[in-house]
């Protein structure tokens, strides 16, 4: 049966990769229908993601580039397939509803299987679309409690990714430790500044003529994960922190969603906590 | 009792106009809160939107205007309340979907009266916003009935403004005589490159690297009338018509709902086919 | 005699202060060929800038002003004239060059009085525009010294404004109370974003997607001066640092010569660390 | 010795194209230090830009694609030097100026053999950078017989790339023959839109939102031929054309250097009027 799957490697740099790597594909009958690669100079580390069309025959694929590649090579065969996610909120519905809404017409190849509130209010919303909503309050739980709840009701899902679309809490080192590379957040700045909280109201009392919104991977630094895309909006001295957020809106939902699209067409290597995308 | 209204000017220049205009103002204890003024050198005509706050007297206002005014000179004292609008649809969801979306979590200040489609195709996804969904089928119709249709169901809501969010179909001219800037369009196209139909197959074609949208009233020239708003994305070689199609959905709801924002918020004048913005 | 002049005032807001400052105007049967205000709803500020075409009696107006503004206003009235600058450079030749070049073909209205850099570099290019270059050594100087060389061969040239066009050391508090809000620098990221040395080197590290610039004027916390301009571009993973700063020379030159040229024009109000554009 | 050669291949597509060709490139022991390949799905077409370092035996190296590649494929083996370009112009220097400039401190790598004026107005500032200027005046000549002298200076110094940084004279099939894909222009426009005289003043006609500038390959229809870069920023209603033209000027020009370093590291195809540039 015709398929179509994705080849990811990332391994040391070393003489004659594409040429072992494409070759196998080719000895397999494999019809190449996208390739992008890319070497880090600094690190002499090699990226490769190879959309195949053909007739798969994994076991011997993983057998050939086993041999073929250096020690040490993280390669995966991956079927092209609608991903599920999850998606946490808090109480602003402008990313999520992004996502539902591409989700409703087809922008957004993805299954959405659950939504998660550690507040109530957007169950509404959520349950307009016939999607399963959860409120997990934090209220009178340690963070490590509340955060274990939320992986339960994630698990029961099983999903690919995990998205935090104004989820307005830290989450503990074992939550983010559960899932690697596999938490998308957005940041309502244009990161390094203005970490933390209240990036708006940062933005306005230093006066910048820019703002912007920041989708990355979680890690264990608050804002500190690797970062998949930025974009940034004009504004100037009329603007203060509550336009700036109204403003910002926009930008944080076409960043989030932008990134989580990157992510459901596995584009995305991590490396030394920064992405190649391919 | 203390109210928000807008003054909205509009004459042949002279001099001491704004004197003119913000010391009757001040004469009736307004205070302004937001002041914009521009002089088309060119034509040499005189645009002001002044946003007052006091205890109005509309009638010794107008009298007073009337008399400090050129002769033609037109100007407006409106009130600053939430608007109606009617939407007009086709069968794509997206730029609906962000109206919808945005009206619901308070990004937009409006109310959604109707939604009607010339197909039946978006009705479920209005419904479950709780807002009236009209199917009038243009099939066996000439653009005229069809048109007349069309205008007895907007006509129903006596809406403020109505929004072409993806509508397919050009209105005839009895038509857009009957709402004088009061229609707004989303082309999607960086106008005037790419008018008519299937812009991003134009776009494709002709190989650009930049494609937009564009945001303007209608008139009675396709693709013709005063541009509100207009924005674009990068493309590059590996985008086909489609891709580009896909690329440019975030652009028209985006490039769409900040002209609606700036309508609902009377920020627009119109003079020989162009916008003055204030 | 006709002449064309500038009336920017700035006070604490008041009911009335656009009609009494357009009532003086045309009582002097001055033309606003230009008017632009903002008050700050935080602070309860306001800023106008007024161009103003006639014949201009500046000790009257500038009485009926102090009668008719409130206590601690500033108001100057300003005659419209090319502006002289000093530049002061290190060894990039990036910003400076677009500035002699804009000035050569009448990009800016300004004369370029003189460039002073610390080290001799840019000589070659400086003088084959005719223009005065200063070489200004740090070398065994402590900073107040040096900063005390470059102050006196500034003042020699009596200049409105002091551009650094890539000026790698940071100035001593004596020099910059000298010329309070007369200095301005570019900063090579997208402040608040690295602050300080190598902000490429940073950018590259912490693995951002866009990189930007900044130009300020400069106070006496390192790169925290209110901040006039910025742009970004767009980056990926195929940039390294070197990358970065060879794409980010168009970046930061445009930025700086565009806030230049708000500075020729009178444009910036500086208030509380941040600037009013009008 | 070890030298940098870039291999441009483009043929119809064809199943292990990529394992082929850097097979052969593996076996001669050649490095790819960064490889980009694309395929046009619509016309089947394949382009791949290799980056190789090693010791080189271009004979051999090309019996052996030509024998793996399909019939009618085109590669080239492109050693790595400074390219040569003569620049036409007429009276405009912001183009030009910009070029000198970046050719002065390294932002390009390039060596600007002379430049033609069918004016002479720039010779002054080109000769402040120590490059022959040639007056080749249009005047009393035909448009073929104004070519031909142009073509015959042009010639003299064998440029690999001719840049038309504001010749606002149309070129005769002749000249544009002469130099297929080699000669760089700069359209004061988002083409396709103005096409042809006074693009500004278009756009302000037209009360655009945006402008922009577009640098493409001259073919022989007038502002049609296959596009390089694009680039725009935003307008309002306080431009008049004059304004327009001032504001564009720095992104004309950025446009043009860009699309000029794109060529100058032999990274564009052209290919059935687009380009693909990798």
């Amino acid at each position: 049966m015709i398929e179509n799957k994705i080849l990811l490697t990332e391994c040391s740099d070393d003489k004659g990769l594409v040429a072992k790597i494409t070759n196998i594909c080719y000895k397999h009958q494999l019809n190449i229908t996208h390739n992008s690669e890319f070497v880090d100079n600094g690190s002499k580390r090699f990226f490769m993601r190879t959309e195949l069309e053909g007739i798969f025959n994994d076991e011997m694929l993983n057998t050939e580039l086993n041999l073929a590649l250096p020690v040490g090579a993280k390669y995966s065969i991956i079927t092209r397939k609608t991903k599920r996610i999850v998606i946490l909120v808090t109480k602003e519905a402008h990313c999520l509803g992004d996502i539902l809404m591409k989700n409703y017409y087809g922008g957004l190849d993805v299954e959405i299987a659950a939504v998660i509130g550690n507040h109530d209010s957007l169950r509404e919303l959520v349950e307009r679309f016939d999607i399963p909503f959860h409120h997990v309050s934090h209220e009178n739980l340690t963070r490590e409690q509340h955060d274990q709840l939320l992986a339960e009701r994630i698990d029961q899902y099983q999903p690919d990714l995990i998205v935090l679309a104004k989820y307005m809490r830290v989450l503990n080192p074992k939550f983010v430790e559960r899932y690697p590379n596999r938490v998308i957040n957005i940041h309502h700045s244009f990161l390094p500044a203005f970490i933390g909280a209240k990036p708006y109201q940062q933005a306005y009392e230093r006066g910048v003529k820019i703002i912007g919104a920041t989708a990355h991977f979680i890690n264990n630094e608050l804002d500190q994960g690797p970062i998949i895309m930025q974009n940034v909006i004009n504004v100037d001295h009329t603007y203060d922190a509550k336009a700036m957020m109204r403003a910002g809106r926009d930008v944080e939902k076409s960043v989030l969603t932008r990134a989580l699209d990157l992510a459901l067409n596995d584009r995305i290597f991590v490396y030394e906590n920064k992405t190649v995308i391919l």
